[in-house]
């Protein structure tokens, strides 16, 4: 059986975790859970040279020098250096243009966590098994709370590896998500994909041709350079930016999902973050030096200065290179609409 | 009619105010209520010369330079010295003791806010008739909330200028506060107080005889130095500690109060601190850069680093020298057991 070549997209600003994430050192390239960067993690879950071909990863020239820092030597990783964003459907294609149409591409943005590594490895086989049939495969994040933040998957009929996809819905409001909960069959879009490099460009073509089209072009006009392919410039920016949800996943009809109860988190904002790292008896997470007094659920991250919260739950304080945030578990969902977070 | 002479006492280490306040920069000397520290303005709330003599400050030495820089060129203030903190029936009885035995004196405490100036003089000027007619004297500040950090004063019969004191009570609970609340005729105990000088030297020599023999003693064997007098220090280390409302007013049977509705705060802590400064229509207090976003009864207080708060209520957060302080306003009266606090 042919392996699954990992596809890492290195996109996204990450403004709701300021002040931590800034532009030249966003959120994949912090060690935000554990030790190692969201993206090293990523990389290192998609590593098992039995399972996994070496990676592609598909990024701005503006963090080449993190993410080569971060491939292990003669990783046989390729790294696709996009001229400018224009979101994951563009950056999947320059992907699948580099690959032989039959390989099996495993989509994962870089900036999530996942905390059972076997569960994930067991859900990206069921994928790839379904993408070997020429299934276009998202994964469903079994949903752990009513969340309103995301995009949910209704489950259709059942398949031999999962299930077909009945329909893509978009972020609900929080009765609706609670609804969903209870009658059971929606997941969460976890924004991770399995399908044959062939399947996606045919697929591409036929819902989008002119951004199929745009990306042959800048692929055919493009240069090598290394381990490094550069996409031509002008073909690639007459590219409208589409999300590949609602691009490619939407429109066709061979769309198919696999459940996945992995311990899976977007580490969207500070309050996922902290649900995401093992918290004290209290429910407190502390990173650095802090003195908590009659507190629960209290997060504290910061780069130097002690940190003292007295009588407070559910609040979350950041400290890091003079900025301080100080936000509710609840408002940090806001915390990209700062100043701070907006001007950086 | 003699004048009253305002007796200042710069004790006490205001650790609930850390980490604006610290050992070297005490609550006294810091401008948290407008501009002027609160030291400056109790002198300047009884600078008027139709009403008030020179001031008596009674202060340690490690706050010297501090005092004396804030006290105006030809002020006629006398400093006395303390070789140590012995608290303040000591404090008073040294000032008394360097006084004419008619000379009325008015104690006030260095760091307490008064927003009320001429309710203020007002209240001193009844204070001193009572004092002049041979009454120990304190201030009944009108209660504005069932406070359970503060002694009460209980209202007894009629004076000509104020009332006698029937007892003075203890801090209470919450349910007995907002029993005398309702009740009425309680009022806290400001910690402001008028006597004569030998009206009191008298009393305390009849309730703490040992103590006034040895403040008589360290005052005889002290010397001066300019404007400054330095007790002895010996005959003062045998002074045992205690507040001038334990070891005279609640002993004496000529305890009187004047009521007094002026807007006091004693700036207990960062509450009472935000209480006292004016806060816009959210009621936010900011003192510093900061970004609020969806708040409610905030303050922040920052020396450098910017501060964004969102989505909270009722927070205080203060940034100074390299401290991060992070405080429900109800946990606000903890803030001194925090180990920054205790270990400055």
């Amino acid at each position: 059986m042919d392996r699954i070549t990992p596809v890492i997209l290195c996109g996204g600003s990450g403004t709701r975790l300021w002040p931590r994430s800034r532009k030249a050192l966003p959120k994949p390239f912090l060690p935000l859970v554990g030790e190692a960067s969201l993206f090293a993690a990523t990389l290192a879950r998609a590593a098992d040279p039995a399972l996994f071909a070496p990676p592609v990863v598909v990024a701005g020239s503006a963090h080449l020098g993190l993410i080569e820092s971060q491939l292990a030597e003669g990783s046989g990783a390729l790294t696709i250096v996009e001229p400018e964003g224009r979101n994951t459907a563009a950056a999947i294609a320059l992907a699948a243009s580099r690959l032989p149409e039959d390989a099996v591409m495993l989509v994962c943005p870089s900036d999530h966590h996942i905390a059972d590594q076997a569960a994930f490895a067991d859900a990206a086989s069921r994928a790839a098994a379904l993408a070997r049939g020429g299934w276009l495969v998202a994964f469903g994040i079994a949903p752990a709370r009513p969340e309103t933040g995301y995009g949910y998957i209704r489950r259709g009929e059942a398949l031999a590896d999962g299930y077909r996809i009945e329909r893509f819905v978009e972020k609900p409001d929080f009765a609706t998500a609670e609804g969903w909960l209870a009658e059971g069959g929606y997941c969460w879009n976890g924004g991770i994909f399995a399908f044959r490099a062939g399947t996606f460009l045919e697929e591409l073509g036929r819902h989008r041709p002119h951004m199929a089209q745009a990306v042959a072009e800048a692929v055919r006009a493009g240069r090598e350079e290394g381990a490094r392919f550069h996409p031509d410039a002008g073909a690639f920016a007459r590219i409208v930016a589409e999300s590949v949800d609602y691009a490619v996943m939407e429109q066709t009809d061979r769309a198919a999902m696999v459940e996945a109860n992995m311990g899976w988190s977007d580490i969207g904002n500070w309050q996922s973050l902290r649900d995401a790292r093992d918290g004290d008896a209290d429910g407190n997470v502390i990173r650095g030096e802090a003195e908590l007094l009659d507190c629960r659920k209290v997060m504290v991250e910061t780069d130097g200065p002690r940190v003292s919260v007295v009588g407070l739950e559910d609040v979350i304080v950041v400290v890091d290179k003079g900025e301080v945030l100080v936000t509710s578990a609840k408002g940090a969902a806001q915390v990209g609409k700062l100043k701070g977070a907006a001007s950086q």
